[in-house]
């Protein structure tokens, strides 16, 4: 089923600027602008970037506007001659551009206002020309206006690139223009987060529910991402209640929960740390973590959480096997029998670290992070952790792949991943 | 006599995923796909983000294709039914998909390897479909192959979405068949990484150098980055020889450092934790930290670069007071009259940790990240950070703003600025 012509249902955008299309900068604009689309319900399909140049910047406006009902363009609304976005737009649609008097009386007023000596360059009037038949958009805190022009059935907003222009005045167009002629059908989101399964895996396991949720009405839809040491589910669904919307999403977690079980650690957007933080903090508990491999990653990502003082008091990085024996107080004998990336010396700094900070669960955390030190029974990305508690300790070995960051996350993440099963059994 | 091959000057890139044109996720694979075109002379005209949808998605590498003589491709190669990437361009080039046995062996190897109890899944076998004349590009690092396909004057290039299988494919095509193909004329960039100021008094004391770099031949490109904790001086010039390039760019570089000083603190890409690190692997010495708002963090870092077991062997994280005392030997009077956040605290730590990991300096961190737990005299954002070594200690306040995660990085950043000018006096 379509909606009807005039309703505004898929969007593309548009960053327009050269800088954008270096090595060090992100468009991200589009994050704040999906966000206002998405809550009156447009979709966005496609993003773009493109660079100060008319003929390409107008090629990339022209595909955008064709796989979409409304064409959010931002940046390139300045006064200088890189500021194309309003020539290439009236290319694109056709359209003479024209000066706009009252747009002139403004900029005047404006510039006036400053009290400068110099009279206002000619080149800020180029901020005043306006394709034919655009509405324009104030701009309580810059001089580039915004623009609205409805194009047939389709729309196209002229957005200035600054966050603190674009962001008042895109979140005043969705509360008028934009609900106006959009389908009032948000999109409602939820994301699941999970440990210890492979994305295939999970996929596999998911694929009954697919369809049923493919054929809710509405439909809910689904996708999986594989991220460093976890899986996310992402689920939306388009709904003209935002309430309905979340109760059926609540239902649909409830549903993935049931299949996926105890690998489900975060239906709410908390990250693991804030979970296992969270956990810690319900039951009273104190936490201490002896790190050799993930060299602080652990605490630090654990005291990342505010608050996180209610259970986090110390830890000891032991990188060398001296600091495990003095600091820690593991056994030289363990070390020469086991080797330092070991279940044994991670029970033994689990359960030191327990003892010397006064905690009631003890990490101990081994391995191979790299480049160098790997063997072949203990090849890089080896990683032995351990979780010392009243009950005694247990202990498991990973091999993670990538470069050492990499293995140092997803030991981190192993480890806390531990505590929170450890705590929810 | 077949025509030479045609020069691969303008790239699009087109990054695949529903996940990306969300609320939350920017693609950032880009940037590096960019460094390594430009390193060899072709430029990115445009970038664009398509979702799991095969039509739309079609639409976009269709028109991406039309406005570039590269198409770069990433994401959407994995193995589920979301993953439409190699579908999408077999349908804008039109070529068949065909399994490809060589990829079918590898995959059942690869997954063979894992000692995993189920089978593979069927759907593993997608990735084994490659579009009629493509060259398999090899993955070391995950299932996915990377494609190139000669079309006409053009060429496509499909590339896995995780960094960690993009990048090394990406850098190996290139130093091969990208730059067999690229005009040669390569973006050489360098960049400067600065300590200690503010970014318009780095951007007022460079004033002069500015004129004299845009009018060498051919010009040199500035521009200047803040981001946290430190300002990012990036100077780039366009250069048929590498050679020269680089010794404008030295030239440059030394304009730079002498116009800023010792504030500049990286010339050749490396980090603040890589610059500490090598100067205390140069004399020998060992560096450990005794950790309050940090959390970790520091050492975390410090442990980030390759080879740290040369200098870094202990560090403590000590969160509450009472491990302040137990594990640093902090004298409870101290805390007491000065307070946990102060430069008497940070010193006792700094030399707690030095004595108790027998290093050569210690770092003492204590500080307030927020958000409870700050007071008029001592606001969120304060911290003391203190260096002792065999001459004494040194104690300084700074005051940092942001949110917990910024100001732990502000602090950890500060911590060891003031190792790496300790050990550069």
């Amino acid at each position: 089923m379509t909606p009807p012509p005039s309703v505004l249902a898929r969007a593309a955008i548009v960053a327009v600027g050269s800088e954008l299309l270096e090595t060090t900068k992100v468009d991200t604009n589009s994050l704040f602008i999906t966000d206002r689309l998405n809550g009156v319900g447009i979709d966005v399909v496609s993003k773009h970037v493109a660079g100060d140049d008319r003929a390409l910047l107008t090629h990339v406006l022209r595909s955008a506007l064709a796989g979409a009902d409304l064409l959010v363009v931002c940046g390139g609304l300045g006064p200088t001659d890189d500021d194309l976005t309003r020539d290439a737009v009236a290319d694109v649609l056709e359209r003479p551009l024209a000066e706009d008097p009252a747009l002139v009386e403004h900029l005047q007023r404006r510039y006036a206002s400053r009290g400068l000596s110099v009279p206002m360059p000619r080149n800020n009037l180029r901020q005043a020309q306006v394709p034919a038949g655009a509405a324009v958009l104030d701009n309580p805190n810059g001089s580039a206006p915004g623009l609205w022009i409805d194009h047939g059935a389709q729309a196209v907003v002229l957005l200035p690139g600054p966050p603190r222009e674009l962001k008042p005045m895109m979140t005043a167009l969705a509360e008028t223009r934009l609900r106006a002629r959009a389908s009032g059908v948000a999109i409602v989101r939820r994301m699941l987060r999970i440990s210890g399964r492979f994305e295939s895996h999970v996929d596999q396991a998911l694929h009954p529910l697919y369809e049923e949720w493919a054929s809710a009405s509405p439909p809910i839809a689904a996708t999986i991402l594989a991220t460093l040491g976890q899986i996310e589910l992402h689920l939306s669904v388009r709904h003209s209640s935002p309430g309905d919307a979340a109760a059926m999403l609540e239902r649909a977690t409830a549903q993935a929960v049931g299949v996926i079980g105890e690998d489900v650690f975060s239906t709410d957007g908390r990250r693991l740390e804030e979970v296992v933080g969270d956990a810690l903090a319900a039951r009273g508990l104190w936490l201490a973590a002896a790190e050799s491999c993930t060299g602080g990653l652990v605490t630090s990502r654990l005291t990342d959480v505010p608050g996180s003082s209610r259970y986090v008091g110390a830890s000891i990085v032991a990188y060398a096997n001296e600091a495990k024996v003095s600091l820690l107080g593991v056994p030289e004998a363990l070390l020469e029998a086991h080797g330092a990336v070991s279940e044994p010396v991670a029970r033994a700094m689990a359960e030191g670290i327990r003892a010397r900070a006064g905690a009631d669960l003890g990490l101990g955390i081994t391995g191979i992070a790299g480049p160098a030190g790997g063997t072949p029974e203990k090849p890089v990305g080896t990683v032995a952790v351990a979780l010392a508690s009243p009950d005694g300790s247990v202990a498991r070995t990973f091999r993670f792949f990538g470069d050492r960051e990499l293995i140092k996350f997803q030991a981190s993440q192993a480890a806390l991943d531990m505590v929170r099963r450890h705590l929810s059994a």
